[in-house]
């Protein structure tokens, strides 16, 4: 990494949390200059302007939010262990989640839907591409006779999204990890009633 | 009304869609004067600052967006009628909804959580209160018998709660009704599993 690459991934490491906290609009310049340190002139040598810190903090927290979830699912066997692990991630990761400002795609999703299209932009692709993962893992089962022939999977795929999205907001919101859990296990009787 | 009132309610009609549509953060000062006409000194002599205005408005928006709910919801004999309503109003509504910025709840509940405790609030007691309203048609359809006896009611009534607000902020990132409808699906299966 070149001295300004490095900067640049300081800036980024810095300003994730606070950005996925507070959202694009509530995050100042002077957060960016208090959390990394640097000048109102360090930061715009090194990203045009607060959009681009934005875009390459959303790509920053996604990976750090999906990077072990690729992993988990490549090391299961059959389709309905590979789709187990977003229950147990998503249970297990929730604390940690939520001291960084919960879920980036879900605060993106509801910040940006209406006001700013290049994040919005990024987090469609997210949506998108978590969908035809989950697709793809329940078409594999489907293919193997692991899973029911007559299931649709942009369905279940949706429902798993919503409920995983959906229990993130209400469990953070009342500050009570139970409810994330409660979600959870309807999911999982969601997953097990595909074979 | 007095005058004052009247003025107090203009305001919150002319702001609910931005404040809704542009978060908490995103709405300026700017914004209320073009959106109402009025001067800032008009604005401060109805309301002591942007937060006072963005409480009352949470309120108004909350009111829009579940007054029809409990009038169709009486209006069932069954509970699973009565749940049912919850598919149908959801997926009916979803355009004039998106059209003001989407759901109340989901847009606070993300935006304010780590940032605006009152906000906050209100988004809390808006999901306690849909929680309990669940649980008692639960609860009274499984004394007529209507329901299964074993049904854990609280989680039922988080995972309804989580598929719609989920299904919103999926349907609205992208701009796509059938999400929300494809959603709707399971949460009908859901529901007629209770019996």
């Amino acid at each position: 990494m070149t001295k300004a690459e490095r900067t640049r991934s300081f800036i980024i490491e810095k300003t994730a949390s606070i950005f996925n906290t507070k959202g694009f609009a509530g995050t100042s310049l002077n957060d960016i200059t208090a959390a990394t340190g640097l000048t109102k002139g360090s930061i715009y040598g090194n990203f045009a302007n607060k959009d681009e810190v934005a875009l390459a903090v959303f790509d920053y927290n996604l990976k750090r939010a999906t990077a072990d979830i690729g992993r988990q699912i490549a090391a299961q066997d059959s389709a309905q262990n590979k789709l187990m692990v977003y229950v147990e991630v998503y249970t297990d990761f929730f604390d940690a989640q939520c001291e960084n400002g919960g879920c980036p795609i879900l605060n993106t999703a509801v910040e940006a839907d209406d006001t700013h299209p290049e994040l919005r932009k990024k987090a469609v692709a997210a949506i998108r591409s978590w969908k035809n993962k989950i697709i793809s893992i329940i078409n594999e089962g489907v293919e193997k006779k692991e899973l029911k022939a007559n299931i649709d999977a942009s369905q279940i795929a949706l429902t798993m999204i919503a409920m995983i999205e959906g229990s993130i907001m209400i469990s953070k919101l009342l500050n009570d990890k139970s409810h994330m859990t409660a979600v959870m296990e309807s999911m999982k009787k969601l997953i097990h009633d595909l074979s």
